[in-house]
C-alpha cells in the first residue's frame, strides 16, 4: 500500500515530464482539436442552449421524456446506435459506437436531470431560459444579448441555466469531442458506450443493470460529473463522498403557546434542538458523535503528499466565500474531504419575519446530513447519529409522538431518514485504468492534471459501480463556482471548450 | 414591605369570608344580572359575532376604520358620549358615561385590533367568518350550524374567530354589563371612560396622551386583556411581563456552497447559531446570559405564599400541552412568571422539506425574545444579550456584513432589535385601588378571585400607565386556552357570560 501510494504521489511528476518531452503527435492532435472547437463554438454552445432549455427536474416526467428524445437524436447524429432503456426511475438514454479493432470498451456516464429549482431565487426570469453573461453574476457581470447570433464566445463568459454545468455541459462536450476527432481524422481507440441517467442517484440505473447487462458492461467506467479544480487545471477524481440525510424534529407543546404566559415553564423546542445540535461538534469543529470517524484511519505520508500536491488556494477560496477562516484550522481542504462531514442543511421552527406571533413553537426541525467517505457506510453512520441523539437524553421516534409518548418522555426527537443515502466509493489511483486515464489527459492537455483522491461532489453510483465491476473514474470538467446545487447555476464557457479536449483524450487513449 | 405582602397573601381569605357571610344585596344583584344574561344570550353573542366579522389586522386600515365605526355605534347605543381620537397609529375609540354624584372615574382600556392571521393554518375557511363549535376543536368538537338563529348557548360552546377572545369579547362583555345593570336597576358607582385601542402595544395611545389628557385621566385604570386563570375562577392581575425581540443572524459563506465539496472546511452557520443559542441556557433551563436575572431579587415567604395561593394544576397543563415535565423543575408556573424568560420564537436556515438542495447555507437566523419583568428594563436586557453574543466570540453588526468585515471576523452575528419592546409593569397588590377591585369582584362572584402578581400575557402599556399616573389593574376574563396568538383563536362562551358579571362588579364597586 505504501509503495502504491508513493507511486500515486509521484505519478503526476512522471507524467508531466512525459508530456513536456513533447509528444509531437499529441500536440498536433491537440492543435487540430482546438482549431475545430474555435471554429465551431456557435454550434457547440447552441447545442447546449437547446438542451438546457428543456426543463429537467426529475419529477417532471413529460419534460424528462423530451430531454431523452433530444439526447437520443444528438447521439444518433454522431452515428451512435441508440436506445431508450426504461427503468423503475426515469429512462436511460443509451448509445454505442463500435470501433473496428478496439479491444477495450468505455462506459461513459452522465445524468440529464437537474437539481430542483426555486425560480424566485434566480436572478433570471426562468432557470430554463438560458442567459449569457460576460462573467460572474456575483461580480456584476451583465447579460449579453443576441446569444443565438454570436459566432465567438469568450472563455470567461458564462451561461446561466439549470443544468448548464450539472450535467448537460459534459454531455455536449463529449459529443463535440466525437465530432472534433472525426473532423480532425483522429480515430477512437475504444468502443464507446454512453449511458445518460434520467435521475442521478435514484438507483434506477443500478436496479436496471441485470436487465441491461449486455449494454452496460465495459472495461472502464468514466463519470462526467462535478467541478474541475479551481486552479483551472484538468482534473481527475478517483472517489467521491457519499451521503445520508435525516430530518430531526424536537417537540415542544402540542400547539404553540404564548411565550409570555408559559416562558420558563413550557419547554422551547428550538432551544432543545440548538442544544442537541451543539452537542454534536466541539469548539474545533470535530464531530463528537461516537464512532463518527471510525474506519477512516490516519493517512500515510505518501497519501498526505498526494493531497498536498493539489494546488488549492485557501486564501482565494476564503475571499470568494467571504469567510475569515476555515471551520477546522488543522485540516487543508483536501484533508477535510477525506473525512466524513456533518452538515446542518436547514433549520426551521416557528416563523421568522413579519409580525410573527408571540409563541413558544410546537416543534423545531433540522435537516442533518453526513457526507460519507468510502470507509463510513451509511447505515452504520445513521445508527451512530441516532445513538448520539439518544445519549443526549432524547427518546427517539420515527413518526409523530402520541399523547402517551409525550407524557412519558421529557425529550422526544423524531428522526426520519431521507431515502437518498448513498455510499462513498473510491477506485485505487494506481489501478492500471486510473493510470491510463491520467496519462491520456496529461498527454492531450500538455500539463499534469490535478489528481483528487476523494471528491466532495455527490456521485451516488456505488451500487451500480459495484454491480458493473469495472474501475470507475470521474472526469470533472466544469467550473467549480457553478452554483450547481443552488440558484443561478452557470457554466464558464472556457471550461466547456477545455472539457472537449479532456474527453477527446480519453476517447483516444 | 413584609407587612404589605403578608396582607396581600391574606387578602383572598379575608375577602372570601366577607363574601360567604352572605352579602344579601350582592347576591340579589348577581342573581338579577345572571337572569339578564341568560335571557339575552342571543343578543350578546350576536353583537360579538358582528364585531369579529370585521377583519382587524392592525395594518388593514380600511377595516380598522370599520371596526372603529361599529364600536362607536355600540358605545352610543349605551348612551356614551363618543369620539374617534386620532393618533400616530390606528385611531382610538373613546366613550364616556358620566354618573351623577360619582367622585371616581374609571378608565377602561381594551384593544380592538387582532393578531396577524395565517388563514391557511386555520381549520375554518376564514378567521373573520366566525364558527360556533360544541367544544374545543382539539377535542374534536363539531361545528354547530344556525349560529344566528340560536337562543340558548351552552357555556362550553366556543366561538372560533380572530379576536373572539383577544380582545373583542371583553368589549362586548363590558357593554353587556352596562345593559344588564341598567335593566336590573343597579346604578354605576363611577364615571366610566372607555378607550378602545386600534393597535395594542404600538404606543399610539401613549404618544397621544398629552393631546387627550382631559379625556384619558382617571383614578383607576382597568385593562381588559388576557386569559382568566385556567381554574375558571375570576382573576385579577396586578402586573404583566414586558417584552423585547431581536433577530440574530449568523453567517456562513456569502452564497450557499455544496456541502460535499466544502463540508468540514466552510463554516456552517446553522451549527454556529445552534452553539450560540445553546450557550444561553444551562441544563436546568437557567439563562446563562450575564446579569439576566439582575434586580429580580428573592421573593419573601409572603410573596411566595401569594404565588402558592394560585390554584394552578401543573399536571392538567402538562397533559393539555403534551409535555412530560416543565422546563425548570425548581419553579412553579407562578414562580416562573416572576422571572424574565428567554424564548426562541423562530429558527430559519436553508430550506427544510421537499428536495432541498445540498448545501451549507449562507446564514442562519433566530428570532430571540425576552419576556421581561418590571425589574428588568428592555434596553439593559438587550445590551446583556449582545454582550453574551460578543462573549461567545462573535463580532456584532447591525446590518449585512461587508467583504472587509467578513474577511476579518470568523464569527459574525447580525443583531437587529425589533421595534416593539415594552417594559413590564406592576401595581402593588395592596394599593387601595387594587384592594377595592379585589373586594368588588369577590362580592359579586361569591368566591375569592385568583390574584396574579405578574401575568404572562403581553399588555404593553407601561408608557401610557406611567404618563397617566393612576394605578392599573388587569381584569382577564377569557378562557386561557383561547389560542389568541396562534391560529384557531376561540372564546368559551361561559367565560363571556361570567366576564359580564366581573365587569358589572367593577362598574358598581
Amino acid at each position: 500500500m505504501t509503495t502504491r501510494w508513493r507511486r500515486a504521489a509521484g505519478i503526476s511528476l512522471v507524467l508531466a515530464s512525459t508530456a513536456w518531452q513533447a509528444d509531437a503527435l499529441a500536440q498536433d492532435g491537440r492543435a487540430a482539436l482546438e482549431r475545430y472547437v474555435a471554429s465551431h463554438q456557435r454550434a457547440i454552445v447552441l447545442e447546449l442552449v437547446d438542451l438546457v432549455s428543456i426543463p429537467n427536474t426529475a419529477a417532471d416526467s413529460d419534460n424528462i421524456r423530451r430531454n431523452a428524445a433530444l439526447l437520443r437524436d444528438m447521439l444518433r447524429r454522431r452515428s451512435f446506435t441508440t436506445e431508450i432503456l426504461e427503468t423503475d426511475s426515469n429512462p436511460l438514454v443509451w448509445g454505442e459506437l463500435r470501433v473496428p479493432g478496439a479491444t477495450r470498451t468505455l462506459l461513459i456516464w452522465a445524468h440529464y436531470d437537474g437539481q430542483p429549482v426555486d425560480p424566485k431565487a434566480w436572478r433570471q426570469a426562468n432557470p430554463f431560459n438560458p442567459v449569457l453573461r460576460a462573467g460572474r453574476l456575483e461580480d456584476g457581470a451583465k447579460e449579453l444579448s443576441g446569444l443565438r447570433s454570436l459566432d465567438k464566445f469568450d472563455p470567461n463568459w458564462r451561461l446561466y441555466a439549470r443544468s448548464a454545468s450539472d450535467d448537460k455541459a459534459p454531455i455536449v462536450a463529449l459529443l463535440a469531442a466525437v465530432d472534433a476527432l472525426k473532423a480532425s481524422g483522429m480515430a477512437l481507440s475504444s468502443n464507446v458506450r454512453v449511458v445518460l441517467d434520467g435521475e442521478a442517484g435514484a438507483g434506477g440505473l443500478a436496479a436496471a443493470f441485470p436487465k441491461y447487462r449486455d449494454k452496460l458492461t465495459a472495461n472502464v467506467m468514466l463519470l462526467l460529473e462535478g467541478p474541475a479544480h479551481p486552479s483551472g487545471r484538468p482534473t481527475i477524481a478517483f472517489g467521491v463522498r457519499g451521503y445520508l440525510a435525516m430530518d430531526v424534529t424536537v417537540y415542544g407543546p402540542k400547539v404553540a403557546v404564548n411565550s409570555g404566559n408559559y416562558g420558563n415553564w413550557v419547554p422551547n423546542p428550538a432551544l432543545g434542538l440548538a442544544r442537541l445540535l451543539a452537542s454534536m461538534k466541539d469548539d474545533e469543529g470535530r464531530v463528537l458523535v461516537d464512532g463518527f470517524y471510525d474506519g477512516v484511519g490516519t493517512l500515510t505520508a505518501e497519501e498526505q503528499a498526494m493531497l498536498a500536491a493539489v494546488p488549492d488556494e485557501p486564501a482565494s477560496l476564503m475571499k470568494l466565500f467571504g469567510i475569515a477562516a476555515p471551520v477546522r484550522s488543522d485540516l487543508s481542504l483536501q484533508q477535510a474531504l477525506q473525512l466524513p462531514a456533518l452538515n446542518i442543511r436547514a433549520l426551521s421552527s416557528g416563523v421568522i419575519g413579519g409580525d410573527a406571533t408571540l409563541v413558544i413553537p410546537d416543534r423545531a426541525t433540522a435537516l442533518l446530513e453526513v457526507r460519507l467517505v468510502k470507509e463510513t457506510p451509511a447505515k452504520a453512520m445513521a445508527d451512530k447519529l441516532m445513538a448520539h441523539i439518544g445519549a443526549q437524553g432524547y427518546h427517539i421516534v420515527h413518526s409523530e409522538p402520541d399523547d402517551d409518548t409525550r407524557s412519558r418522555y421529557p425529550h422526544i426527537a423524531k428522526v426520519v431518514l431521507r431515502g437518498t443515502a448513498g455510499a462513498g466509493w473510491r477506485t485505487p489511483p494506481l489501478a492500471p485504468e486510473a493510470q491510463m486515464v491520467t496519462a491520456a489527459v496529461t498527454r492531450m492537455l500538455g500539463e499534469p492534471p490535478v489528481l483528487i483522491r476523494t471528491m466532495g461532489q455527490r456521485v451516488n453510483m456505488a451500487p451500480f459501480i459495484e454491480a458493473m465491476g469495472a474501475p470507475a473514474i470521474v472526469l470533472p470538467t466544469v467550473n467549480f463556482d457553478n452554483n450547481q446545487t443552488a440558484e443561478n447555476e452557470n457554466l464558464r464557457l472556457g471550461h466547456l471548450f477545455t472539457g472537449i479536449l479532456t474527453l477527446a483524450a480519453v476517447l483516444t487513449m
